[in-house]
Formats: C-alpha cells, structure tokens, sequence
C-alpha cells in the first residue's frame, strides 16, 4: 500500500481577524508557519473551522494567497468551496485554484432541496470544473446531505473525486467508506473530522485527519500519526487520551452557539499560545470571553501549551 | 387598520433559463408583466421558486435588474438576498438596493451554527447596511433555523424588520405571530408562503401571500385576496379549493427532488401556458419532463389556464 | 353532505390524578359531566393531552370506565390506544373496547423503525382486531411517521380506517387530505388537533376538532364550532382570537419540557376553575407551579373563566 | 483496573418466532445455548435486535424465562425494559426480575415529550423500583433523547446507573463518556453497540459490546475480544474487518425497513447457519426473502459460517 499524495494530519486553519473584522494577515502568516513547522502533513483552508461561511470572496481570496505563500509548496494546501450550489462553488473552486492550492473540497448543495443523482452531477460539475483534486467533504449537520458510501466510492473509481473529508459523525459509515474504497482499489484518499477517534480511525483504515484542534496542538496529532504508523497503538491511544483531554475546550462555553463554542475556543486557546494576535470571530459572532476564556486558556496551560 | 405598503398576492417569481443556462431575459420580461398586468400586489424576485441559489451573482443581477425595469414602480418588488452569512448577505443586499428592489428579504444564516442571539445580530446587521425594508424569511426546512415569533415581533417594534415571509409550515406559530404582531400595533407586514392555505391565512389575518403558484395562476390569487378582503368567505374557499386542485402539479414528479419536483412543475406549467420558453432548470436539476411534464400541462389545460 | 357520526368539537379530555399519582376518579367524572354538559360533541379519551403514555394499562382500564360510564352514551367517546406496535396496540385496543368505547385511535408504530407498508398492515391488523371505528393519529413529532394523504384516503375507502386525528402541524397536507377525501366520497372523518387554528381548518373542510384548551373552555370550542356552521366567518375568527388568546397559558413555563408545559397548562388551568382537584401530572413530571402557575391562573381569569 | 461484572462480548440476542408469530421457544434454546458456548460473556435479552417492540408482556416473558433457564447462571443475563415511560417501564422491569435477570436495561421515555430533568427522574425511579443494576440504553434513533455524558456520570457516581448500552452513534460523545466515567473512577460499565467499530471503541476503552451480528458471528467477536484484551491491535483491526465484511448482510435488502432489513439479515443468517427454524419476523414486518436473503445467505456462507 502506498501513501497517497493526501494524508496525515491535515489541520483545518483557523482565520485569524482583527478587532474590526478584516483577515489579520500576519497572524495567519504565523499560524501557518508555525503548522508546517510543527510537521503537520497538509492544510485545510477555508473550512467551517476556517469560519468560511462568514468572510466574503476578498476575504477569502485573502485567505488563499496568504497561506499558499507561507508554505510555499512545502505541503498541500486544500482549500473549501463553500456556496450554495453548483454555480457559485465552481466559482469558487476556479478562485482556490488561482490562488495557487493544491485540491478543493467541496460539500452537497446548501439551501437548495437536492436528490443523490442531482448530487451527483454537482459534484461532477465541480470536478470537470477545475484541473485540481476534488474532495468531498460530508457535513450534513450543515448541510442536511449524508453522502452514500456507494456514491463516494463510485465517483473515486471514475476519477471524479480524489478524497472524502468525512465530518459526518458516522463512524460505522466511515468504516464502510474504507472497506468499500479498499475494494476498489483506493482510488479515495479518507479523511477523518473527528478529532478525539482518531486512534480508532487510524487503526480502521483513515488516510488522514483534519483535526480543528490541530490549531492548538498540531504536534501531538502528528506524534499521534506517528504512533499509529508504527503500530504502536496502545501510545497511540494514551496520545489521543491526552488530546481528548485537551478538546474539552470546546465545550466550555455552555450557552453558546456551535460555531461560538467550538470554533471560538480554538480561538481562544490559540490566541493564548500567541500563535495568533486575538480570538475575534467573525461577526455576527461574539468571541468567547469571561469565565469561558479562562477555563479554556487554563486547560491550554495545564496541557503545558503555553510558553512561560 | 390600514394597508402595509407590502401586501396582498406577491409571486416568487420563477428565473426564466435557457437551454444552456443563461438568464432567459425575454421570457423574464414576458412573466413578469403577465404577472403585473394579473393584478398582483408585488413580485418577490430571487426567492427559493426563483431558484436563487443556483444562480451566480451575475445572473442574480441579471434578473433583478429586468424585473424592476419591466415592473417600472407599478407594485413594489421585494428580493431576495440568500446567502451564507451576514457580510456576504449584506453583499446581496447592497446589489440588490443598487439595483433597485424595494425591500430585501434575509433568512437566517446559513451552513453556520448559530444561536437566536446570534441569527438577530445578523438581521441587525444587514437592516443597518440597507437603506429599504427588511423581511425575515422563515424557512427552516432550507435554513434549519425556526425564528421564534419574540423575537420577530421586537425586531418589528424596534423598526428593525419590516414584515416576515413565514414559509415555516407551522401555522398555529403564524398565528401566534398574527396576534403578537397586532398587539404592538403591527409594525410587521406578515406574508405567507402556504399557497393552499391562503383562505385560512387570510382569514386569520395574514397581510399578503407568496405563492409560487402564483406563477402558474396570478388572476386566481388576486381572485381569492379580493373575495377575502370583501368577507366572501365561503367564495373564497370555493376558489382556493380550485387553486388546491391545480397545486397537484407539484406531486406529480414522484421520486425526483424536492425542487426538481416543485419548483419544476411551475416551470412545465408556465411553459404550457406560453409565459416562459423553455422549462429548463438551473443546472444540476434537470427540468421535469416525460410522463410527470404531460400530467402537469394537463392539470394546467384542465384548469382553462393554456388558451387554445 | 351529511354530518359524519363523529364530527365536531371533542376534547382530549385530562387525566386529573391525585397528590400520589394515583387516578382522581372524583375529578375525572366532574370534568367528564362538565364538558358534556357544554355541548362537546365527543370526548377523546387516553390522548397525548392525557396523558397516557404515564398511565398503567390498570389506570388506563380506569379512565376509560369512569368516562364511558359518566358519559352514558350522550356522546361517542374516543379511546387512544397508544402503545409501542401492532400486537400491543391491538391489546390496548381490545381492552378500550370491553370498556366500551365507540371508537379507538391508533399511531403509527413507536419506537419501532418501520417503512409506509408496514405501517399500513400495522393500521389493517388493529382495524381488524376491533368491531369499532378506526381512527388514525398523526402525530409524527411522538411517533417520527407523517402519513401520507393517499395512504390515508385509501384505508378510508377501503373500510380500515374512519377517520384521522391530525397533530402533524402540517396544514397543507391538511388540505389536501380533505380534498383527496371529498374526491373519494368522504370515507374519513377529519379532525385536526390545531387548537388555534380551527376557524381557518373548519373554513376549508374539518369535520372536528380534538383541543386540548377544550378542557377549559369547552364553551368556547362550541361557539367556534357553531359560527362555522352557520358561516359566520368573522364572528368565528374573533371566537378563535379569543381562544388563541387563552392558549397562551402554554407559554408561560418556559423551560419546561413540552408536555409539562401544554398539559401542565391545562392542569393548571382546570384546577383553578375548580373543573379537578389537582393540577398534578404523572411521574416523573413536575406540575407547574409559582410564577407560571400564577400567570396561567390570572390568563384564566381575565378570561372570565373563573366563577367568583 | 478490574473487569466490572458485565463486560466484554453481549449479544442482543434474536427472538425466534414461529409461523403464527409465537415465541420459538425450541429455536430460542438453541440459540441461547450456542452462543453461551460460543463463549459470550452475557447475553441481552429484549433488546431492539430482540424486537422487543412488537412483543406482548406474555411473550416478553416466555423469552426470558426461557433464556433464564438456559443460562442458568453460566454468563450474566440483561434484559430491555421498552415501553413508553416511567409507571410502564417499572412494571417492565419488575417482570423481568422476577424472571430471574442479572441486570435490566431502559431507555429514555418514548412518545413522552421530556426534557433532562424528567429524564433523569425516570432513571432514578426505574432504579428505586428494582433490586437489580439498572443500565441506561442510549439510542436516540427510537427514542428521540440523546443522553448526556454528564447525566450518565453522574448518575453513575450516585449508584443510580451501573452502565449504559451506548447505540447513539456518537463516537465522539462516547470517547468522552469514557474519559469521564474514567476520572469519575470508573462506576459505569460502557457498553458499545456498534459492531462494525469494535477494535476502535475497545482501544478507546469501552468495556463491552452489544452486537447484534454476535448472533451470527459469536466466535468472531470474542476472537475481536480476546485480541484487544492481549493488544493484539493490528489482529483486533483484521478480525473486524472480518465481520465488518459480512455485517454487509444488512444491506442488502434495499428499499426495506430498517428493522426488517437489519434485524431481518440476522435472522435469515442465523436460519441459514441452522440457529433458529424460521426467520419469520414479528407482525407487521415481513421477513427478508427471495434474492436478498439469498444474498444474505450467500455473504455467511461465503464466512465459513455454514456447516456443510
């Protein structure tokens, strides 16, 4: 078995802003490098911990040119497409890839009331659409979309797509995803968004992880990729422990939105590393603050995360 | 109590497309002055009928452009502006202002996670970027979100919000909303998008109606606003019931999606009737055709609506 | 069109319990007596609204004789027979039959995850188990099944099913139910259970109304029904206003679960109009008590539904 | 760290029916006896695999009374506990030890419309009412309630829950209900039933497993057991690719119901395999024939798994 070109520990950047909302382009500048210096084996660009949904196309193009520059080929860059439907995520996708990126990855139809077959044929709209690898990426808590493990496998066998980025929460689906895609051949390079399973998900077959929680502690998943790879499972598991542990930041914000919680405590635990220069969100969202920052960037300091 | 500016029988415009695509601006001039010169009481471009998030935003400019010189300030046009988040919402918005609509409509956010003080900061928002009305469209089978009558009803009374679109399907909450909405001295124009129930609506107080059959049938809606307005109830029921009837078209697509199947039969039906050229359907939909196209042109032609 | 033998206002009539959750016979016959004597046209016993799914077949077997018995043939009384499938449905059947019911109504099945086939065979097998009428009851957020207007219809003309109570919220598919059934000769008696919505839902073609506020204003259900008939249209909506109005005791426990806040509401409700001795609810719910207790009870009031 | 009472491999196990639909209780003996000496460390009687669902309280104890005795003390027997809420479920639970059960098992209230609180009171009086460890059963799928890790924990903590059948689906959240239950010292023992994910959740530190394919494969998955216990991760991960390949059976009868098709793939395999007599499933669920079971037949033949 080979590795494919997509793989390993993939992590999905945050987008660092200022206090009044624009890319704060030096901090990304120094996420980025600090990610590809940690050894991480590929970025994820513009994905829904990226707070994609929320930056217009010149914040996004921000985005892109930023980071393709900082790693400056040293690993791939994915970036995500996220649109409503065909059209736009095609336009989007052709924007990802002047920006310089390795592969786009795109989800189902959004807003839009959708059948598999008319999945189908968005996601071969995008393929045909660009000259780069075309991921799916499966999130119907977003979405509403579950994608079928036959569909996957059979737009990976035909070339359409070269991955899936499975944030689905089906870890039995995931499994049959890797069964099938063995079958085949392994036309899919698979990609787990669950970052507290991923010792499991490696054991079971994951080409890689895009773990939001990378942000914090990208070393520990590589350690973690490293482990699995040597077969050395019960470290493995002992690393994912640790990690687990430190993902509890998530859920410190009680009352908070997803995005807040989730997205808004990697802010804040990376802003407490220094890795970036403030925990803003994009609006319409409020950054955690108070009690909830301080739990969070305490659980980052026990975790020995934090430089003295 | 006097009339809202916005009120009465207020299509969602279909989008007119060619075969290969394109904005059919011809049979778009043609449908929306059927449509004006049907009586309605306004025409709401770039909702979910008008297939809005297939479109890119050139084409959504496109339409809203010949919708507004077509209609030349005979009725107000209201538009859509469906988008992601608050800033690309707010990018909609603008275009949309520029090009000269009357009111924007914004749902909640979408793809994103947010929570109810997170959705009203978002209306907040893009009302502040705008110098029209703004509607709150509540659609949740598109959206996930329900927005809750409170909310609404002070979103109102603070002159943030200018009425709600409810395409929620939860009646007894629009009465709820009814009877908040005039408790405040109904700062809210209140549109609904059930367009079989339109006579229980109506009698229970709703100010106007979206109805995507309205397409198909303009002079029938105006019919039933009018003998509901005069207290002709059971007429009004009579001609609802025909209408009833004639919304069989969107169950006759069995198996195919939910707009391919709705959205498609109004498109077939409006085809028959000589109003648009072509009933071809952003793309990755396939426009209806076969068996389910023939039952549809024959309800429409039962129904006296194709001239011979 | 002739009157359907179940037709008209036929409340879900509460389960009063005592201080140790034990049936409060006393109180289950004053509320009996009293809504029979206001001229509901039915009384629908063991629904949602009574709690049944917190009741023992033992206290079931209870209810179902001291209603029959109070009722004395005055009105045809309806018995819920909610239990997980078919075999035990058939068995919470049977049994509301020896007690002497004229009618029983079953869900879909719960807990079980069946397709549309099986859940006909599931209505074919309790119709064929009992000598009484049938009814369906559509309440898919308890039991997760919408059923389907034809599926509906056809059991109706076949002679399996004699009616549908609809809980769906799904008043479009109300209306085509209705349609569908008037097309087929009327085999069903359709009630729906949207108590703040019936002048809407009468206008366009129900047979009855299951409103759990009947429990507390049966009167005003009566007149509602009565204007209808008559087609008084706007004396009927300002009738419906008026309940609306009251059905805002279900709002005022915010945080509560649902069923203590609507049936603890009308617990509530009747306790302080003296109509049953305690407003306790089932184990393991909590009745409502202090502040939401206290604004209900003065909603009741200021609807002059409390004798001095 | 000591192995709790219940652990390791815990089949749900079949209810063979006859022709007529009556309780098997030859084909059950059978059954109950091969998998005691295939190794099983408990068997799980009444569960969803169980069709517990669609059996009425006199079937229900037949099937443990008759597992009972042929257990007779060998493994720890658990029995399920399903019907609608508190009141119901505690006479459930009386009657199965009173049959002689090791531990019973219950889920959150069905058709009730809850919230934590009164989850959690339910748990607490099931508990009160029976001598024996009460596990908590989380499958929202039936039940709509997702049990939080907290809750379980603490109730753990306080005695109240001995362990918890986690059918949720949520790998993520039971990675956590682990670590919690860990640092809480470990009251709960964790019971997975995804049986496709074994070698992941034993690695991740689950105590047991409930699978239903264990009804067609009990050697397989002590084989699973056996390897994870000695770290044999990498054997562990082959042997669940194993099953993981002839759990496929449940997909084959496309366009069924999920419990005819799951629970009915396990049944004509255990028929195939000689286990039981008939795979005749509980009315009104039709079992599995023609090419699907021939399929299914086909994939535990192809296992080795039929005698010749």
């Amino acid at each position: 078995m080979t590795t494919p070109a997509f793989h390993g520990i993939v992590p999905p950047i945050l987008t660092p802003l200022t206090e009044d909302g624009a890319v704060d382009i030096a901090s990304l500048e120094r996420l980025t490098g600090h990610l590809v210096e940690a050894g991480v084996h590929g970025l994820f660009v513009l994905g829904s911990t990226g707070e994609v949904a929320y930056l217009t196309d010149e914040q996004r193009g921000q985005v892109l040119r930023t980071v393709v520059r900082v790693v400056a080929g040293r690993v791939p860059v994915m970036a995500g497409t996220i649109d409503l439907t065909q059209a736009r995520v095609i336009e989007q996708a052709r924007a990802a890839v002047t920006a310089g990126v390795d592969a786009v990855v795109a989800t189902a139809p959004v807003y839009a009331i959708n059948d598999l077959a008319e999945v189908e044929a968005h996601f071969r709209a995008v393929a045909a659409a660009v000259e780069v690898p075309l991921f799916a990426y499966d999130i119907p808590v977003r979405v509403r979309t579950k994608l079928p493990v036959e569909l996957l496998v059979r737009l990976g066998a035909e070339g359409v797509l070269a991955g899936v980025k499975d944030s689905s929460g089906d870890d039995v689906g995931f499994r049959r995803l890797v069964a099938a895609n063995a079958a085949a051949g392994s036309p899919l390079a698979l990609f787990t968004g669950h970052e507290v399973v991923v010792d499991g998900m490696l054991l079971l077959g994951a080409d890689g992880v895009v773990p939001g929680l990378g942000n914090v502690d990208a070393a520990g998943y590589v350690r973690l990729w490293e482990l699995a790879r040597a077969g050395q499972w019960a470290q493995a598991r002992a690393e994912q422990d640790r990690l687990a542990a430190l993902f509890e930041i998530v859920f410190q914000a009680a009352g908070r939105s997803g995005d807040a919680a989730g997205v808004g405590s990697f802010k804040v635990a990376a802003h407490a590393q220094g890795l970036i220069d403030s925990p803003v969100m994009a609006a319409p969202v409020r950054a955690l603050d108070g009690e909830a920052a301080e739990r969070i960037a305490g659980i980052v300091r026990e975790a020995g995360l934090v430089r003295a």
